[in-house]
């Protein structure tokens, strides 16, 4: 074992760069390589776990700088490639091979054979983690460090292709080690205790996880999804529900799969597609348990829905606009129920409500946001894009999956959470399994979002209403 | 599900193949595209296996040809590489990144999308042996088919990585369903019977298989070890024998483990290093389970060395040098044991001798031709090349893997088979493990053969005694 | 370990039993008893195992005679139990349970301590095996071995309870120990290779069987099923079809469940009810399957029918009563395929016939026979019986299951051992489940045979036929 | 199903009981009765379940008087047998067959069939539960009911007979069914959260638990054991150590095994033998793990030393004879410390600093009652009896298995509980494997106590400074 270094100046990295990452053979020899001894990958990997931060990142950015493709060799070939435009197809597809081999960064070697140790697959998910930190941190002078995290990606794409992903279903009978892990990655509707795990694996419930033959114990990406009568409009009667605990599933009041709750677990896997194939993979397993399954719905959260709305009321407030949000009937139950007298001290009760989640409290003002919020979030959800592309990130992820936009749901998550993150409301994407294919090319290629009549309804009387 | 074609005109391929095999991309869009409907791999599976071999043949070869790499494309962006040399990194670093997507065959998406339904990485790997059938038996007019060959090859690589596979052993206790396949699969000293299969998996003996998560209840490869008291000099001792049947191991007769078998069970895998890895995944495993374990060994037949032997009989007798390749007093011997008068009657006799194996029954002829049959055998092994590896493709394997040459054994498979493969030599590679890495090198890079003073023994008694 | 002994003395087996089979405690200490040793248990079944049968059947007499019940202990507490019969109730059940415990035999706790060391339920198996076949062998010499016999039979019958043996269903994915056991078991309809064996638990077929926690991989007693359309009506459409190897079943053709081979496979545990509880499991765990299955049968060879025929025909030779088994017509038919011109020679050539199999090769003798044998069979079936109970052993196991005689098949196992044994007949016994509780408790209490109309119309043409 | 019944008067009961409850069958006709239908047992479960608590009560009652033995046939054949006494062997062994037949409760037949169906072991394990509370509640006028126990405790015995157990090793690995149930049954040191939880199966810990085919996912004893270098003498260094909960163990710093907790779950396994065999089925476990390893104890609370200790001083407060139990130095110092005038005031300030757990505050204290409270501890143990046996039951458990009495421990436990139960005092009973069966019946029979010398130095000082 290579001995743990406390601070590590760029003499120590560079040696151990230098003996671990082996030259690119030349493109005959490629076959005839023997593999590294196991060690160079081990020493990597333990060098790099023993490094601080920002020396991985020194070390990531010397990595990528020093030991990527053989400019000088690439440009000599693209010559030779023009070169032979003109001879016959063997020979172009024999240099367009030599080619393609030269751009292999020298670092993908390494990369191949540290995937193959023990604990190497996960080590490169956490390193490709960190490689991403690094872009995000930094974007504008990190071109190699680009180049690396292409590379890493495209092959943890091949690994974590999903012919090689396993489909777990979890249960109250699966291991603790797993479920602990479940309970911990659970991000959008937190587990409480054992009693609330157990509800999560228990009847009217599934819990599907993807698993990979090189991280066992590891769930990758989990999905949450509730067996119930009718697609749910709030999440309450889902992780607030233990009356149905202990009892026999009832095959005859399972009509619908309720999505409620997806998480990856791996911030290296970021764009290696997982969420969309076991959401299909969960559908083909619920049909054939329940053959007469026919509705498939999310039940999402709305998160940045309140502060795009903060953000929207600041602005109004400002630029004086205020009422434009609202109908002039609403304008004037807002005043009365706040107090008000003037447009400013309205708006900024309706923002201080919002900010409080006070509103909550009292009915009369639950029933005089309700359709302004409503309106509000419809447009959200739809209207407000980024590139193009819908920029509330759950919105963004069951439309590519082809989903449609189906129904806003008022009150439908009551839990502080809730309320602050998106004022209670949730929104179901309906999975209508004929459509999803074409719906997502819309998306993705027209940007086209397919959305109900209610949703559509909501928009049209919030660009009826806003003057903005 | 595609109808059953029992015929197909190129009008037929060239439809599906149009339907199914999408265009790439552009590169701005790459990730971008959402998958194709999974109906367009069970589609192109179903109809490629309706297909007659021929047909076959002709389809891969269309779809290698006309939907392979944009040469155009290519030949545009190495331009625009060159172009670009004097500019910044980053602008390089963009312009080979477009140019590796755009030496992407359009069909490799298809293989990708393939590989993610159900048994698409098995068909997969037979899709490529058939590829593989092809290139040998029409070299020198298949480009395309070699560039398919490459980019399957390479996907494959990455599918089947050391880090994705599953060590299994295989004991009496596992499934009939892998058991009747190891049967089935073994090559090597062939199954007879359930006893005969009984014993290769139970005391003194270990069944190793490497299995993939994307083909279930599929050896990949599989490696029969012996575990002995001394490294064994013939395979007799090791398939005949029943008497520790059903006896407990006793823990202190094992000191060595030999390898008596290994067979890889997947054509389409040829090139995919597997044999190399799970010998040395085993070793670790042997490690483990007997701390004190230090030699490990092959007992390995010899393939060819028949063949090669009455190939220099009939050239020697051809060219009246018979009498080179023995010593003076062999060759009186022979002569005397045969009742030949001439050299070409001796040469004759003992061509028809080792045809027929009859050698054996006679303990004289026996002791005559043990000598020379070792010293011939030695140097087959030794001295005989291809391209300045080794001709004998399991010695290539094993020296390879970075094991020495170290023992010939006489009278070492004396089935009928092994003497008529190999005159009834076998021969041990032996993995001294702390040379294996080093001398892969030096084969592998050097063409040196690392061998026992045994062995260079005998090379070098032939090298005296024959005047080729 | 005890050494082992070539031939053993009276005094051996003295000095062992001694000192292994401890006296009963008090009745007072009897909750105080600290186990002895492991190695007494161990020490006697080492002793038994090494014994030769003689000397074992010897060493149980000894064991049974001189290690039971203490009689004088017993018949003190039988006055006892006679002078409290005016006393309060308290006192009487105090005074029954030291009775109770002083009939217990002294060796049945060295049965129990055995039971609790690795092995040793099997040893008391097949322990009880030898018992069995000691009775078998002196049957009227042998009281104190028959209470061997009861105690080794109460204890096996709690351990083997129902509740706790394991239905497993047996597939190709099961473990090749377990597999080459059922085939090794199934003595019904034997198994003669791997696609044989295959075929028995492959689609259309159920394979289950009882296991048991004390006996690892051991089947206690298998049942195979045929999935089929109709109730089956002979054995070659079930172990001679291969057409359906490797499809998918087809749920809808599935409508009866046939069992057609069921084995008990350790003598020892001869008396406890297994094959009973065997069917009614599988019939449930069918039933949740299939839930629309509602046609449950077996399809039963008839051993000992062909014997009982060739009986019954020497004897109606002998007295010259020979055309009382045949109508008129029927005994000129035979006459006339028989070349016979006598009623002696008629008789003769019918049995040779029968015990031949010849007259299978010929349509005419075939239709000739049908009727005759159709009605014998029937009788032998329905009307044969021992102590009023059916005495084909087939027939009455299952009519003590409470199935009822449904259908007797002609030309039902062609096989050469089918022709042999039963004149190539089967019968199916229909398992109506709504009345087998019924059924069973007619056949067992009042011995009523409940069948269908076509045996009682086969046994009412014998009767009116038949002189006899 | 029986129709859930809100309060059942004695003709419901007697209706069911009659239905339920089949009359012995003649010892004639004895096998061939068929087993009463299903229902029957799963009726009687569904009914007793249904009952409240004093019904089920009056349910037992009724069903151990009415349908237990029949007397009358009991004592006519204890008349016959008396008769038979002059006759030979075979007669005598056959009616003490009947006899034994005769003493056969008729409720026997239906807990056998129960027994059989699915949770019906579980159902009877908890009859028995309530059995014993009802002995336990009202014993003197519960003849029947405890013939009823016995019969039930006699068949649990055999069904739970150790060669019919499963020993787990409970790890992280294990499902969370059967882990939170080892949290909650962890009665000892209790178990406060996942992390707890995770230490107590993590490295250097094994936990063991004993399962039943019939009870599947229910562990009936528990057995947890620390891996340690000495035996310890304190159990924080075993349940708040987590400064190993994630490394690797080392194999050689593993010398001892420590028990340091052993919970019965099931209360209707009273009596039967579980906890012995579980522990000497985990030592061999260990030594095949750990063939070096020789040094077996435990690590045992003592409940009730400080409510004895309590009462004792009460005891002598009450007699004037506070003095006697320690050294006229020690009296000094107690007084010293506590501040009191007069004997009475000393014992009285002696109870309160017990009561309040306050001694351990003060260095001082400690040390003045560390050599009294030791002593008395001894004492406790090895010297307080109840029918000859210790009366502490924790000791008894120990000492009956054959364990030695071997370590007192000064602040071995210093939880809250611990301190309240036992002035946080810890013994460790220790296992010489080669003593325990001689020590077990030494303790059983001749109720001795062997113990180390610190404990019978321990115990002699107690003689001679108590005057009691």
């Amino acid at each position: 074992w290579f001995s743990s270094p406390t601070r590590v100046g760029f003499t120590g990295m560079e040696e151990i760069l230098t003996r671990v990452v082996a030259p690119l053979p030349t493109y005959e020899t490629r076959e005839k390589s023997p593999p590294p001894p196991e060690s160079n990958s081990l020493d990597f990997m333990h060098f790099y776990k023993s490094l601080e931060k920002e020396d991985k990142h020194r070390f990531l950015s010397k990595l990528s700088q020093d030991f990527g493709v053989d400019h000088k060799g690439a440009s000599e070939l693209a010559v030779k490639l023009l070169d032979t435009q003109l001879r016959d197809l063997a020979t172009i597809l024999q240099v367009e091979d030599r080619l393609r081999y030269s751009l292999t960064p020298r670092y993908k070697q390494l990369l191949n054979h540290i995937s193959r140790v023990e604990g190497g697959v996960k080590f490169l998910v956490d390193l490709r983690a960190d490689v991403l930190e690094i872009i995000a941190s930094k974007s504008n002078e990190t071109p190699h460090i680009k180049d690396l995290n292409g590379t890493l990606k495209s092959l943890l794409s091949e690994w974590f292709s999903v012919g090689l992903l396993r489909l777990e279903r979890i249960t109250w009978h699966s291991s603790c080690e797993i479920l602990q892990k479940i309970s911990q990655y659970e991000a959008v509707h937190p587990i409480r205790n054992w009693t609330d795990l157990k509800r999560r694996v228990g009847p009217y419930r599934r819990c599907y996880a993807f698993t990979h033959a090189a991280m066992p114990g590891e769930p990758l990406v989990v999905l949450h999804v509730a067996l119930t009568e009718d697609i749910s409009d709030n999440i309450q009667s889902i992780v607030r529900e233990f009356a149905t605990l202990d009892v026999e599933e009832d095959v005859n009041k399972v009509n619908a799969a309720v999505f409620y709750s997806i998480s990856s677990t791996q911030a290296g896997l970021q764009g290696v597609e997982l969420g969309n194939y076991l959401i299909k993979r969960v559908v083909r397993e619920l049909q054939s348990e329940f053959p007469h399954m026919a509705r498939f719905s999310s039940l999402s959260p709305i998160p940045g829905f309140s502060s795009w709305l903060q953000a929207l009321l600041s602005q109004c407030r400002k630029e004086g606009r205020g009422s434009d949000l609202l109908s002039e009937q609403e304008w004037k139950e807002v005043e009365k129920a706040t107090d008000s007298t003037s447009a400013t001290q309205t708006l900024d009760a309706l923002r201080r409500l919002i900010t409080s989640s006070e509103w909550l409290r009292s009915e009369k003002l639950s029933s005089v946001l309700e359709p302004l919020l409503m309106r509000l979030c419809a447009w959200y959800l739809y209207g407000e894009k980024r590139r193009g592309y819908a920029l509330n990130p759950v919105a963004n992820f069951h439309l590519q999956n082809g989903a449609s936009m189906w129904r806003l749901n008022w009150l439908a998550d009551t839990s502080p959470r809730g309320i602050a993150n998106s004022c209670g409301l949730m929104v179901n994407y309906r999975y209508f399994l004929n459509d999803t294919s074409k719906n997502s090319s819309l998306y993705l290629q027209n940007k086209v979002v397919v959305a109900s009549e209610q949703i559509l309804g909501l928009v049209s009387q919030f660009q009826k209403t806003s003057k903005l």
